[in-house]
């Protein structure tokens, strides 16, 4: 049996179901900008060792909610854990970022790539998802996640970051039918891979599209959405008689928000660019709302962030079906009172607007 | 009296008027992916001496006309000439992109900075102008530009590139008036600028807002389009019965076109995230739209080039008011025979469109 959840405003949010006040989590939320996360990284070696060790893993996936009264946990973990189970060998580098020490280039490395199984080849990352909805014993619903195949696939064709995916778009427009069949596997690797989380105690899932808005419409459409509306049909719709809502979060999306929102999934994450309010009226209340505070204001004061918080509640409105986050990830040097303030002013903002 | 032109493809289309085909030009088309200008460079010293050389700019700047059957020239110049001109120090070093020796951080920063008077401060750009326009002899229009407040205003804070542009939006939240007193600045000395370009022979103006898009709409709206829209206002309507038609290029606000195009400017740039046909959709025949194929695909094959040149062409359909251009500049190690072939394609292909 499973612990009864003590705080399910995300869960009823992503089901657009009535809630006290506007549920948020930020993204990064186990991070850099908190010194017990720097602490605890420090005994853990390099990032992907901390990766790999579940009980750290679980460590840093609590902190964030000892600081705060978040909505939500989200396992801790990396997007280019699957690349790194086929072996493409995942390195992190100070000031670098990620790299592979194989990249993938030509169909022979496409054939040569394995479709991955959840459990068996990435059972650190249900171990963690385990052991971490062990010690949230019901406090907060748990989010799994996994990068989107196109994101994934930009990484391992160029080999780490890139700022105009020129190898990868290269492959896309010059050998398409391959690119297709490292999208494929991958596709089939997410799929297996969020399957697993959810089987492991995942209760929501994020596909992080993080370079999809680097794409044009068509690309976008050929190579990125497609993908991710195949990976949400082939994923577990209900685990111990409760929804699985997914979130898409495409980067830069905002011009497709309607494809998106027609993908199969329960919520479309948004970047800072978009109005919410408009983002609202064009998809209405067919899936949730997830962000959309731009993550450099917490670096103003905290009157500034307070205001931009009751602008995004105000441009939302009344009503069901938004989770509140950032438009991105939480940037490493942000200080930890500052996401306090955003974190409380959500909730005390939103209250009159759940009335 | 000025000489005739004998190509007016491009200020027909700007203007809605029919065309043979589609006139083509290309951000950046005046750079390093040219031999001819590395030459050219190697010879100038630093790339500010280049560009404060009116000898040497209108050299590289008519390089392009040479090779390709470009419609429209475009000054070679920088859009940060008008910080450097208020006394910033501006520099660029290789690998880093430009830096300014002093930054503005405060409201003494900006008391202290001057008005720029476009022929007085900035008579090297104006001298530029003349020369082109003298050595293109009419063969075909010559474009002018200037960077948006918003963009040259993240530069002076930041001191120069930035990924987040963090000191710019902390001064933009925590102390609004501050960063409108530097924004009015900026727009009454780009007003100055971009008239005396006019004066000088420019025959239609770009506005490139490349750091618009890193905004909120709330915020492109106040510390952005605002000011796009009071410099317009600004600018000399027309020159020799001529009218001088302007460009807003907003890098990324493609959610944004209504409002853009509400500007008062005759053409909105657009990137290549943006499908063509349904920006043309939104903002009807109101003004002209310029753009948008993603520049690294010039990197892929020619047959993948004029590929995804149809599929522009065919997503704008018949009727008049296209510009082809990049979605963002010519990247630096793109081969010239693939620029050619885009180029080309463009002239080829959008033949059957105007019949």
């Amino acid at each position: 049996m499973m612990t009864e959840l003590k705080n399910d405003r995300f869960l009823r949010a992503l089901q657009g179901q009535p809630v006290d006040c506007t549920p948020v989590w930020m993204m990064r939320q186990a991070g850099r900008y908190l010194p017990e996360y720097k602490a605890t990284r420090a005994t853990a070696g390099g990032f992907m060792d901390l990766c790999k060790n579940p009980q750290l893993a679980c460590e840093v996936t609590l902190q964030p909610l000892e600081r705060y009264p978040l909505d939500a946990a989200i396992l801790f973990s990396d997007i280019l854990t699957i690349p790194d189970a086929m072996g493409l060998g995942l390195t992190f580098e100070t000031g670098v970022g990620p790299r592979f020490s194989k990249t993938v280039s030509s169909q022979t490395d496409i054939d040569a790539l394995p479709v991955i199984q959840g459990e068996s080849d990435l059972g650190y990352v249900m171990d963690a998802v385990r052991t971490i909805r062990h010690e949230l014993n019901g406090r907060v619903p748990l989010i799994g996640f996994s990068g989107s195949p196109w994101t994934l696939a930009t990484y391992m064709v160029e080999g780490g970051s890139s700022k105009d995916f020129r190898r990868a778009k290269v492959m896309a427009y010059n050998e398409p039918a391959q690119m297709h069949q490292l999208l494929d596997k991958l596709s089939q690797s997410v799929i297996n891979y969020l399957n697993a989380q959810v089987e492991a105690g995942a209760q929501a899932l994020q596909i992080f599209d993080t370079w999809g808005g680097a794409l044009s419409e068509a690309a976008y459409e050929e190579f990125s959405l497609g993908y991710m509306r195949k990976i949400i049909a082939g994923l577990i719709k209900e685990k111990d008689g409760q929804p699985i809502p997914v979130i898409v979060f495409t980067k830069n999306g905002g011009l497709w928000l309607e494809a998106i929102a027609d993908s199969g999934c329960q919520c479309v994450g948004l970047d800072w660019t978009i109005d919410i309010g408009k983002a609202r009226q064009r998809i209405g209340d067919k899936v949730a709302l997830q962000g959309n505070m731009d993550p450099t204001i917490l670096y103003a004061s905290a009157s500034a962030i307070r205001d931009e918080v009751a602008r995004i509640l105000a441009s939302f409105g009344r009503g069901n079906g938004h989770i509140f986050n950032l438009g991105h990830g939480i940037t490493p040097d942000v200080s930890p009172e500052n996401a306090g303030v955003f974190i409380n002013a959500v909730h005390e903002l939103s209250a009159s607007y759940h009335q």
